[in-house]
């Protein structure tokens, strides 16, 4: 039986990738839509989940791509509404609320799917294969990255739940956090605040794993020219180098694996999985090593941001 | 079968609570003692809880209250020793490290308690069980209190994971989630900062209960003079307020209750029945809410604070 998707928010993540990814997808069709600002040729449009969820149009889940902010609402009714949920990361704008939130979908009976987009890029799954069994000596992550080109004229990522620089940030740390063999926690945190924002340009991270293995981290929004998304894991079995986002895996310097981006349809592939089988899937700790991030952060006042 | 307790970190807390409330209860013995700066007469002595799991001095149980900071290898080295772990407030500097000790003792068949002394106020059960069939209105929490006092020279608050304000703060959320029905989530937060300090002075947030009503905080600790930490509950059934901490209980201002302090016998006989059951207590929501507020804070910096 195909699951008649409700998406709401039709942004540019929503246009770039929800919409070639539904599309291209088994099991799953694009029914309505919601969103402040426009709707699509030909599909039933509404203002806003609620004006959906009490309208003729019959959907059996909504896939939220709005902002974090105001997400909870959104969330909350679509569940009480008895719809399956999946939500863009981060899954909402505080631990708190997304943990009421997967209590909920559990009580009702209801497929929730806090997706890290990362985690589904072609070397993730290799990646931690191969690391099942080693052992970790030490991990370092660089994410930078070029704000202005990847979020042109997006005032949510400043503002409180928008997570500044963490907004990519949370994406190596959803791969880490899936790929290493054992959990880690932060020690130390660091973050640059422009002095006309209240989220963080950049970040440098020091964690442990259970086994006191240092994994260092460092996020910047400022990097011009190439982009770096990689994390390199030492062990005794080799290095591992996890580059492109994840998209390209190489062990001691020979490449194992390079494949075209196909997170997004991998995300709703899954999501039809978890429907059919009555599963979830809802692991918030990338949500919560930010929000320690954060707790943790010394905090340092550097130079205005402009878009 | 007493259970022989090892206490680790002999500070203000320790001297002024744990000590006199392990005397005071029954199944539970103090066999040691572990701390950087003093021992007590007639007990064996360590300079850390290393050297004493590694001694001929059985214990089979931990009781922590240094400072959060540093206090996971503590907890990680007395649960691969085997032992059962009870743990101060806040349970540790970050989320992620408390929630993998968890998983730990639950993996090795231990008990841990993640303790909140608050809840073990008089007034709290009872609040607790007015509140469980009434429609929640409103709530504000008041918690008011001189640093100076309360913690004399202490530096470790102001470090990070010290919480500046949040370190008597958690205590109200302690309490707030135990005695409303419901979860709650955080929408607004802001923090101020002493320019000289890592942590805040003061906070002000705002959450919301799942059904919608707002639940307002304001901490401080700068209040000199009398002191304030109650907590008042509008419902469809009265107002209720929890005073001096959570000893004294009014609902549409009559008395209920109000009784002397025995939060840390209250914890060290629940540590007892929870080992002898092998059972666990472990609810980090407080940490989370702080954590929660760290990460959507909008920050202020406010007048220097000299100790």
């Amino acid at each position: 039986m195909t699951i008649r998707l409700g998406l709401v928010g039709l942004g540019k993540i929503a246009r770039d990738q929800h919409l070639p990814a539904i599309a291209a997808t088994e099991g799953i069709e694009l029914t309505a839509i919601a969103s402040r600002n426009a709707g699509l040729p030909d599909l039933p449009y509404f203002h806003d989940v609620d004006a959906l969820l009490a309208s003729d149009t019959a959907v059996d889940a909504i896939s939220l791509c709005t902002p974090p902010q105001g997400r909870f609402e959104q969330a909350l009714a679509a569940l009480a509404a008895g719809k399956h949920l999946m939500l863009e990361k981060p899954p909402g704008m505080s631990v708190a609320e997304v943990e009421a939130l997967g209590r909920m979908a559990l009580d009702k009976g209801l497929t929730i799917f806090a997706t890290w987009h990362s985690r589904e890029a072609a070397g993730v799954e290799p990646a931690r294969a191969f690391l099942a069994d080693k052992t970790i000596r030490s991990v370092r992550i660089d994410w930078k990255e070029d704000v202005r080109h990847w979020h042109p004229g997006q005032q949510w990522i400043w503002e409180p739940g928008g997570l500044g620089v963490f907004d990519p940030g949370i994406n190596a740390l959803s791969i880490v956090t899936r790929i290493l063999p054992e959990p880690m926690h932060l020690v130390a945190s660091t973050l640059d605040f422009p002095e006309n924002r209240h989220a963080p340009i950049a970040a440098s991270l020091a964690f442990r794993t259970m086994s006191g293995a240092p994994v260092e981290a460092e996020f910047d929004w400022r990097q011009t020219g190439p982009q770096t998304w990689d994390i390199r894991v030492a062990t005794d079995g080799g290095e591992l180098v996890l580059s492109h986002g994840g998209s390209r895996l190489a062990i001691d310097g020979v490449q194992r694996m390079a494949e075209p981006d196909r997170e997004y349809r991998n995300l709703y592939r899954r999501f039809v999985e978890l429907v059919g089988t009555g599963g979830s899937d809802f692991d918030l700790s990338p949500l919560i090593h930010v929000a320690d991030a954060f707790l943790l952060g010394q905090r340092r006042v550097t130079d205005a941001f402009h878009d």
